[in-house]
């Protein structure tokens, strides 16, 4: 073949198009040159670099956990800011749970195991949805949360930003929106930096805070800030204790993320994987029952202006100097690190979610860039919004994180229990194949099930502690979003559901072919647009008729006068418009022609319609075609088509 | 003929239309049921309801044009508030010189003599455009100015709305515009009411001052409000009182109304008009004397929390009482009719424009209710921004108005003088048609230029004086907006004589019969939509070519495969697309086409396209057929037809 077709397995591929070079323009210098298919990155990645890809996010909210829980226990007085180290230690006993919990998932999900997957594949549809729904809020929390906290410490810092900070916040998200519009090839090394940046900051920190304690050398907080209380005083009661335990579960969000990036280890996957997960939980723990026993001892108050991690790095340090400012930039810096972790999870699971239909097709889309835009830009957008609704302000956005993650880490433990249950169904060597992984005979199968169990068992305790505790606080904007979004995903789910079955070919006879095909030409006055279409409709069908919709019977006839001598002979009706409407006449006309159609019989509505040069001139003139088709949208076998003329 | 069509002088015209009831609907519930044509009325008026309906804006302007001068010799002290009388006598002799002239136009154009009207007849284009612009703009003034001033009366008497007053004038200027999109049938004797009882209070609220002062028992405002000064001090010079004389020239706009409403009065009209307008003039002159006189005796203080008016009403009737509160309502009620007679004039006037091709043609379509929709929306889309932006306050609307009303008088005059002269060639028994009147030989022609002259050299004198002494103020946005819009009147007419150029049937040969008609048809997938689209693509042509564009090779082969069953041996090329694009590259086969394209052959793209049920189920589908039609809608010979293909 010529003309540069080419033909492979008898396809006719037409080449040219490989040599298609897409124009640049504004959209390829902010996010860069459009990739090829072809072009998409296949890097694995080690542990240590693992950690610091995977770990921000958890890590980083050890920047925020500690001061919402002092919030909480704000309201019975400083003196129960003693509590915060209990508290700490009953947060990483859940902390040890979860990790082992993983740890198995990680092994069972050698391909990626995230909370919808393992739900989608041992508890049905509805579970998954239910995972993914939350998953979803809790990635739009967790930029809104960790924007919001890392501009906190920016203002901590530079306390003349205070005012400006909702501003900060959405600039940094939608900086980091093109950031991940351009997508994150070199991303494994260039996150390595600001993570290890951070864990030296905050282990120095913290180290040197313990140091100076037991040597009696650890001050108290020079010039505190306010302490401003959110609620009523009141004494210590069992329910603010378990408030504040609920605010700091935040810190352990974050910690299913190596599960759903396994294949990005290097071999042996899910061992390299679960070493990492177990480091991760190991450093949290530390950090965090580091900065609660710190925090309680200088005597900090938890503020809007300044953060309880402020604080302390200016306690322990003593000055507001340069190892002071470095600790607040290394935590701000993890803190945006941990939103763009979200842009990687959101976007992924919603293509997952929408090529299993429960999402538009279209965030299954990549873009020039090969990442999934609509996921990306999605996110920036909801984040962008949850912190102009609750004005970058951490300790109002906490009530309503967590809980998604909670609700997720029960499922997915579910999940898995109910999997090492039919896992002691097998017989040693026997496989079953499920979607996102495969189950093998496992002797320990028994022991695995009781630990995933227990896992479930805890985190649906602690989801119900958080929901009984933070309802009135704002979580009950979150019980009620889950629902609404498994509605919308089961919609969108039997929408096209019902759509493949409209469309499919299976049991579908031919259809006979048309045996009239009518046009009808609606004409606004007699001139070379006119012309134009007919000469166009002349080449549709013989059987044409012309439609003039007159509100003053004078000018209507000028118009058949002239269509005598350019009509082509081709009959003109005149339609009277007494309310001078111009569609409803023709609509009312275009139905009766229907009407009285036979079968297997087609309309074709030809509209002359004007194209300026200018497209500001279209203001000047009335959108026939575009309202009739709106119009005739929902009518069976009629076509409207609109044939341009084009006046210069 | 059958089936409801008629043949009348050889035009065939369908019947059917005559029995179309328009459905009822909110919009019939809110403006009344829709009107026919033939329902046109047509009545007349009398001096004594034509001065109600026409002088509501010139009567109203009294209500702030006394308090706007004091605002500016505020800054003098409250000494200079002496002013205020002296400067009103230098307004009523201005007021003079226009009526006289206006009484001659009055003459002059039986028809109706607007200030567009007069200087296309006899100063050309461009000054007509200039007089539109003007006209059009302080049409929109008169609105927002009178509804501010009406609420300022409001506020005045319940101090606790002062906080609502832009909400207020918002809602009361869409109940004037939902009242005029009904059409005002009953105009006439409904106004009269109003007009007259803001007659009665006001001249007895300013006879009664005028005893007390002359009996010596006024007393002065009790309480008044405190002095908010706009500038900073000073003392008095001359410019700062040309600056108050342009403030108190606000008086003056309206007068103009009754030269563009002859029409409407009864037999013989021209001297009804005259006469009442003579009226108007002299009662104008009796308020604004009065009032100026009255609030300078009274030490009233100009406010934004109360009006000057207010001030006078309850100082002359000694209370806050019935009487009191009646003169308040009656001034509101009279500034809410002269915002009215704007959405008379403004529409009309824009119509007129309109069909002169000078504004988008949309502008001379009656709505249901006969009345020019688009105008009225527009003018109180416009009228609420300028209020939502001047925080509805009289004081700084002031320097945007009166310049443009200035401008017509002076280009009306102008033109009236123009005409004289002309009128000065003619013998008697001579005629000249214009198109808004007839040139009569005049013997008075000289007297009669000499006067229309002096006018418009008095109206241009004040014109330069508000100039110069309001551009600081904000008249430099009127001064900037006037030019502004004459570039966009010339710009719409040059578009709409080029179209009709483009578009005439004069000198062109008829083109010659399309010789091959190819069909280009996308798909997507073979499904049902396919089969229906490539079934209606056989009507069109023997010619046509399916095309799949293709980010996936091994899904391209079983869309061949499936076309080899459904294709009915029609060619499908496949368009590789490595940077997962969809329309770059079938635009790009489509430009290769038409490339290779015979003289009269045309390309017709057939796209299937689902339409659901449900409306919202558009977001879950790709708008292909849309972005096709907007991406070759400047291509010429290549039609876009989308075949809906119906999901339920």
């Amino acid at each position: 073949m010529s003309d540069g077709y080419n033909n492979r397995n008898g396809v006719t591929i037409w080449r040219k198009i490989a040599e298609y070079k897409p124009p640049r323009s504004w959209r390829s210098w902010l996010i860069g040159r459009p990739l090829q298919t072809a072009d998409a990155p296949h890097q694995t990645i080690s542990k240590v670099v693992g950690l610091a890809v995977f770990a921000s996010d958890a890590l980083s909210s050890t920047a925020y956990a500690t001061q919402e829980m002092m919030v909480i226990l704000a309201v019975a007085g400083t003196a129960a800011f003693g509590l915060v180290f209990p508290l700490s230690f009953a947060i990483v006993g859940l902390l040890a749970v979860i990790t082992i919990s993983y740890e198995q998932t990680i092994h069972a999900y050698p391909t990626g195991g995230g909370s919808y997957i393992v739900s989608r594949d041992n508890l049905g549809a509805i579970p998954a949805q239910v995972a993914a729904a939350a998953l979803l809020a809790d990635y739009v929390l967790t930029v809104a949360v960790s924007i919001s906290s890392g501009v906190a410490q920016i203002v901590s810092a530079f306390e003349s930003l205070f005012p400006y900070r909702v501003e900060i916040a959405v600039v940094l998200v939608l900086f980091i929106m093109v950031v991940n519009l351009r997508g994150l090839k070199e991303s494994g090394s260039l996150f390595a930096i600001p993570t290890y940046f951070f864990l030296i900051m905050m282990f120095g920190t913290v180290i040197l805070g313990l140091i100076k304690y037991f040597t009696g050398t650890l001050g108290t907080v020079v010039d505190p800030p306010e302490l401003e209380l959110t609620h009523a005083a009141q004494g210590i009661t069992a329910f603010l204790i378990l408030r504040a335990f609920s605010s700091g579960t935040a810190a352990l969000t974050g910690i299913e993320a190596i599960s759903d990036g396994i294949p990005a280890f290097k071999e042996p996957k899910s061992k390299n994987a679960g070493i990492t997960l177990i480091w991760m939980a190991t450093i949290l723990a530390a950090l965090l029952l580091g900065i609660s026993f710190l925090a309680a001892h200088i005597l900090a108050i938890p503020s809007e202006t300044e953060t309880v991690v402020s604080q302390l790095a200016r306690t322990v340090h003593e000055s507001r100097g340069i190892v002071y400012l470095a600790t607040i930039a290394a935590t701000m810096v993890i803190l945006i690190m941990a939103a763009n972790t979200s842009f990687a999870d959101f976007p992924r699971l919603s293509a997952i979610t929408a090529a299993d239909g429960y999402l538009p097709r279209q965030f299954t889309y990549r873009g020039s860039r090969l990442v999934y835009s609509r996921g990306i830009m999605a996110l920036a957008l909801l984040a962008c919004i949850l912190i102009v609704i609750f004005n970058a302000s951490v300790t109002r956005l906490i009530p309503l994180y967590a809980i998604g993650v909670f609700l997720s880490f029960t499922l997915s433990q579910a999940g898995m229990a109910r999997r090492w249950h039919r896992v002691g169904t097998l017989q040693p060597g026997q496989e079953i194949k499920q979607r996102g992984s495969t189950l093998h005979f496992d002797p320990a199968w028994r022991f695995k099930m009781l630990v995933n169990g227990f896992g479930s068992v805890m985190t649906a305790i602690v989801l119900s502690v958080f929901a009984i505790t933070k309802s009135a606080d704002g979580a009950w904007v979150v019980i009620i979003i889950i629902p609404i979004l498994v509605f919308t995903f089961s919609s969108i789910h039997k929408h096209y559901q019902h759509l493949a079955k409209d469309l499919s070919l299976d049991h579908f006879g031919p259809p006979p072919p048309i045996v009239r095909h009518r046009v009808i030409l609606p004409i606004g006055g007699v001139h070379r647009g006119t012309v134009a279409a007919l000469r166009y409709a002349n080449t549709l069908s013989d059987d044409i008729t012309a439609v003039h919709v007159s509100i003053d019977m004078q000018e209507a006839e000028k118009i058949h006068q002239k269509w005598e001598t350019w009509g082509e002979g081709i009959r003109l009706v005149i339609l009277e418009s007494p309310y001078r409407l111009f569609l409803e006449p023709l609509l009312q006309y275009i139905e009766e022609i229907a009407a009285q159609r036979q079968p297997n019989e087609i309309i074709t509505i030809v509209v002359p319609q004007f194209v300026p040069r200018n497209w500001l001139s279209n203001l000047l003139h009335t959108q026939t075609a575009l309202q009739l088709r709106l119009a005739l949208l929902f009518r069976k076998n009629i076509v409207v088509t609109d044939v341009p003329y084009h006046v210069d």
